[in-house]
C-alpha cells in the first residue's frame, strides 16, 4: 500500500512539477489502483511509472479546478486504449460528469467501460471490501474535499501456543480456524476463533485532502493517521497571500499535523515559485513546527506502514 | 518563419512522441506563433521550447479528436498565469468553443483576453497581415480540415543600377520611393516604383494537413508547397488499416507530395507501435517515393525558405 506522486505544484506545469495528481496502490488488497486528482498530463507521468492505467478503479477528485481535473478526458479515453475494460467509480464534487460528457461527445469518443458518478457532499463515507473512505467539504474557493481512506481492522494473528495447548499441531486446519467463527473438530470439541487469535490487526489511515485554507475542526477529521497529505502552497510570510487565494502555508500543514499526531506529513501542492534551494531551506523552517515532514515531489513514492 | 513540432505521435501518448501539436512561427512577420492542434499536455511540450504562449497568437484546430483538442482549456489557462493579455483567434470545426467554454465553466475559470472562434468550411479563406489561410475539408471520420498557408508577395528590391541611370545616389530618398507608389523628386521629375523594382518576391507556402485518408482532388489544394505536413500514420503493408481508420499511409502521404510538386514532406501523426530502428526501414522505403520526405520527431523546427 504505497503513494506515488504524479503532479506535486500548484496552478500550471513547470518542467519539474506537474499539476496535481497521486496515486494510491491498493493492488495488494485486491482493489487496484485509486488516483486523487487528474490535472493535465497526468496520463503522461503515469507512463514514466510501472501503474498501469487499466488498474485505476477508483478517482477521487478533491475540486474542479482546471490544474486538478483536465487530465481526465485524456487519461479515460487512453485507458480504453491500454486494455481498460472495467468500470471506473469516480468521486467528485458535482458538475465533473458535465465537464467528461462534454468532451467525449465533442470529441466522439465512447469508453468501453463504464463510469460510475458519485457526488461528493459533506460526510458521506463510501464503502469499499477493504476501506472506508470519509469525506469532508474544506475551505477552498470552489467547494473542494479531503478523504479519511482507513483500512478495516484486520483479524489478529492465531495464536499458535494457545492452539498446540488445545493439542492441534500446525496443519492446514489453523487456516480453517482463521477462516470461519467457529470450527469443529474431528473429535466434536468446537473452536471459537476469537479464543485464539490475537488481537485486531489496526487498519491504516491515510489523510489526503485537496486545496484548503485553514479548517477549523480538521484536527478530528485527519487525527492519528499514518499519512497526511497536505496543501502547501506558500511560505509563511505569504500567509496574507494564502488567505486571498484560500490557501494553506505551509507551517499551517505541520500545525494541522502537529494537532492531528499524525506520523509522517507530505507537503503538495508547492508553489511554482519556489527553487530547489529555496525549498531547502523552508523544509527546515518546516520540520521546527513538526519533525515528519517532507515535500513531494514528482515521482515520490512512500510506503504506507501500519502504526508500531 | 520556422515549425517546431510539440506532437507527433497518433491516439495516445508515449515516452518520446507526444499527440498532436505544432508551433508554426510567425514572429518575424509580426504575427506571433500560430499553434496547429493542442492535444494534452501541449502546454508542457512547449516549456521545454523557447515558444511563449503570450505569443500564440492564432490556433487551429485540424479536427476535435480528443488527441488534438484536449490540451487547450490548460494551455489557455496558462496563457493567462504567463502574462498572456492579447486575444486568440481559434479556428475549428464547430463543437470546440462549447468544449472550452464548459471546460472553463466548470473549473471557474475567467480568461483575462478574448477567445474569436471562427468555424471552419470547406473553401473558407482568413486572412491576416501577411497571409491567405485556405481551408479544405479533408477525408476523416468526424470532419476534418488542412491549411494552406500562403504568404502575400512581397514588393522586389529596389534596381539600383536604374536609379543610379537616373543620377540618383543612395540616400534615404531610395526607402522613400519604395515605400510609396509615386514620388516625386525635388527637381519635379515623377519616379513611378513599379519601374524602378524587381519582380515581386514570391510569397512561401505551407501546407499543414489534419488527419485524412486520401481525397482525390488534394494535389491543387498542396501544389508548389515549400512545405508539406502530412500524416501518415501506417506503413503500406496496413493500407487495409489506415482505410477503416480514415487514415493515410506512409507512401500515400508521399505520392500527394510528389504529385505535388512539393519542396519538402514531413511526415507526422505516426503510430505509436513503431520504434525508432522501424521507423528508419520505412523512411528508406518512403524515400524511394519521395526523395524530399523525413519524419517529424518531437522538438524538431523546420524552417520554411522561399524557393530559389
Amino acid at each position: 500500500m504505497h503513494v506515488t506522486f504524479l503532479g506535486t505544484g500548484s496552478g500550471l506545469p513547470s518542467n519539474t512539477r506537474n499539476v496535481s495528481s497521486l496515486a494510491l496502490d491498493v493492488t495488494e488488497k485486491g482493489e487496484g489502483v485509486w488516483l486523487f486528482d487528474c490535472g493535465e498530463a497526468t496520463q503522461h507521468q503515469i507512463l514514466k511509472t510501472p501503474i498501469k492505467p487499466r488498474k485505476i478503479s477508483k478517482i477521487f477528485i478533491t475540486h474542479l479546478h482546471g490544474d486538478h481535473i483536465y487530465g481526465l478526458p485524456g487519461l479515460l479515453s487512453s485507458r480504453a486504449f491500454l486494455d481498460g475494460t472495467t468500470p471506473v467509480d469516480i468521486y467528485a464534487p458535482k458538475g465533473l460528469q458535465t465537464f467528461i460528457e462534454t468532451a467525449f461527445e465533442i470529441s466522439g469518443t465512447h469508453l468501453p467501460y463504464r463510469l460510475y458518478y458519485h457526488d461528493l457532499v459533506d460526510g458521506a463515507v463510501f464503502r469499499s471490501t477493504n476501506f472506508d473512505i470519509h469525506v469532508k467539504e474544506l475551505n477552498h474557493g470552489p467547494i473542494s474535499f479531503g478523504f479519511n481512506v482507513s483500512e478495516h481492522n484486520q483479524l489478529g494473528e492465531l495464536n499458535v501456543q494457545k492452539l498446540q495447548a488445545l493439542g492441534l499441531k500446525p496443519s492446514p486446519l489453523y487456516q480453517q480456524i482463521k477462516a470461519q467463527p467457529n470450527t469443529t473438530l474431528p473429535d466434536g470439541r468446537i473452536i471459537h476463533r476469537e479464543d485464539v487469535v490475537g488481537p485486531d490487526k489496526q487498519g491504516r489511515v491515510i489523510s489526503i485532502l485537496g486545496d484548503t485554507g485553514p479548517v477549523e475542526d480538521l484536527v478530528d477529521f485527519i487525527k492519528d493517521s499514518q499519512l497526511l497529505i497536505h496543501e502547501g502552497t506558500y511560505e509563511q510570510a505569504l500567509v496574507n497571500l494564502a488567505r486571498s487565494h484560500a490557501h494553506s502555508t505551509i507551517d499551517e500543514a505541520c500545525e494541522l499535523a502537529k494537532l492531528g499526531n499524525v506520523d509522517q506529513l507530505i507537503i503538495n501542492h508547492l508553489s511554482q515559485r519556489y527553487d530547489p534551494h529555496q525549498l531547502n531551506g523552508l523544509l527546515a523552517e518546516a520540520q521546527k513546527v513538526f519533525n515528519q515532514t517532507v515535500f513531494a515531489y514528482d515521482f515520490m513514492t512512500y510506503t504506507v506502514k501500519r502504526r508500531s
